[in-house]
């Protein structure tokens, strides 16, 4: 059976939530599959995804395709999800792959198997688990396995994210973290990623404020994104509760009450602009779906290109 | 003018919200003051109290009562709070003490105040933060100071403490802290404290588990409780979505489904008797309001005994 899904762009961390909590954004990566006999994958990239340049066995398409059961297939795929700037290109490609396998070959796959999937082939939770759900997700590793669970975000909370046209190796941002923190820092740390949950559901600026001053990982990797200071001042600024990095970066992330967003942009632009980088603004003020299958048939000719969700993933 | 106050007891920390979440619990401790000339004070203490010895002025009804601006005066106080069992006998002290002074000189400081003056004395808040607004509460530093949230906890939830005869000494347990903690680990607890605050508010028994499993304190502090490991485990295994200390001990504190309450309270209790300590069940399943000014009057000795809420503190 030929196949269509689509899935959504996703920012991670959200300051204090380092690896456990992400949200999906109105970005999406839109993939179709057509089985073919034998275990040869062919992808077309279009969009944003003529970035990417690994071989195709390494593609993350056809990585998590196989991780989910895939053989062969023709994948074409486009995206408008900028790639490397922490904004989950690579868990909506991992999805993507997935979702195509289950589709295609009927596998009936639970959300949370797509989520296990996806999470072994990308590491850690944050990105996949809102990129599969939709929403905001907090995952946590538990002794009987990963628990994602949706939260809630407050009405008149606005999310935005400037991306520069540069990317960040997300590698290279693991391998700046330390082996060890203060005991102190850990236990901060703590507070604020209660801080994040608590003032998500609630919009409480002075908690969202402290949740997206990061101390587990932005402090190590701040440095490594030109202009990350004057941005996030410049949010802070026009009115954001705070900002931070999206992801590993390069993008970032500010939150900010619903009346303030349009001032919070054009800030958090003007201060990339100023150091002479054109950043791009996307804005999220409403919750985004998650991954779906928006094609599923015999004939996939036969099928619109449209993103008309006639079927939703169990 | 004469006051009398009365202030809850607390359970900190509920595994992984160390030093910052804490919940108010149905024991008090109650205490009057009749302002004095001059600067010397007296206290007479009942019930619980009388297990502590140190002299007045380190007496904490004295230290609070001083720091928020009182001067000489007799304090009569009781409670029904074990002393040095992790339960907030000294937050209910401070914050009596405070409140106390704020009532009888008619200071009209604002709860953050009483919270601010009793942390500074304290140390952190997660004790004083319930002991004074009730209900389950999570205290955050940030850059602009203290900020006190309450949390939603779910109406099917009940707590447990299984209260030994012996005390824990907070000091030494804060001694065991590392200095440092591997980043992993911190990763670990920061989604943790994430899924206390969202297990809480939706009685989620898989989050409350993984929350309850703390790696910031109770690794280090376990084995100071003579036990520990059976107490938590029966607790558990009599349908406990998890057990850990309550503050640093000696209390062990248990969050199950309602209707398994009695089950495990049971289970903990016979635990302990295992091993031939007879300890004490306090359970909790609805908010306790927090600290509350029960008479204020110019002759303390018209005022009735009983605890009828006669003027809510700001």
């Amino acid at each position: 059976m030929m196949a269509r899904v689509r899935v959504p762009a996703s920012s991670s961390n959200l300051g204090a939530g380092f690896d456990c909590i992400g949200v999906a954004l109105d970005r999406w990566l839109v993939a179709s599959v057509t089985p073919v006999a034998g275990s040869e994958i062919w992808i077309r990239r279009n969009g944003e995804l003529t970035a990417v340049s690994v071989a195709v066995d390494q593609d993350l398409l056809a990585r998590g395709f196989r991780a989910a059961g895939g053989r062969g297939g023709m994948i074409d795929a486009t995206s408008d999800i900028p790639v490397g700037c922490g904004l989950g290109s690579s868990a909506a490609a991992i999805v993507a792959g997935a979702l195509l396998a289950d589709a295609a070959l009927e596998l009936n796959l639970t959300r949370q198997q797509i989520v296990e999937i996806a999470t072994a082939i990308e590491g850690h939770p944050d990105n996949v688990a809102p990129a599969v759900h939709g929403g905001a997700v907090l995952s946590v590793r538990t002794s009987s396995g990963l628990v994602t669970t949706p939260l809630i975000v407050a009405a008149g909370l606005e999310l935005l994210l400037a991306v520069p046209p540069f990317p960040s190796d997300t590698k290279a941002a693991r391998a700046v973290l330390p082996q060890t923190l203060p005991h102190g820092d850990a236990v901060l740390a703590a507070s604020r990623a209660a801080a994040l949950v608590q003032g998500l559901s609630t919009g409480d600026g002075a908690l969202l404020g402290a949740a997206l001053d990061d101390v587990l990982h932005v402090p190590f990797r701040r440095g490594r994104i030109p202009g990350y200071d004057a941005v996030v001042a410049a949010a802070q600024n026009a009115g954001a509760f705070g900002a931070t990095l999206s992801g590993a970066g390069s993008a970032i992330l500010a939150i900010a009450p619903r009346e303030r967003s349009a001032t919070v942009g054009a800030a958090m632009i003007a201060a990339w602009r100023d150091i002479g980088i054109q950043a791009e603004l996307i804005t999220c003020s409403s919750t985004v779906p998650g991954a779906t299958v928006i094609a599923a048939t015999h004939d996939v000719r036969r099928t619109t290109h449209d993103s008309t969700v006639i079927k939703e993933l169990l």
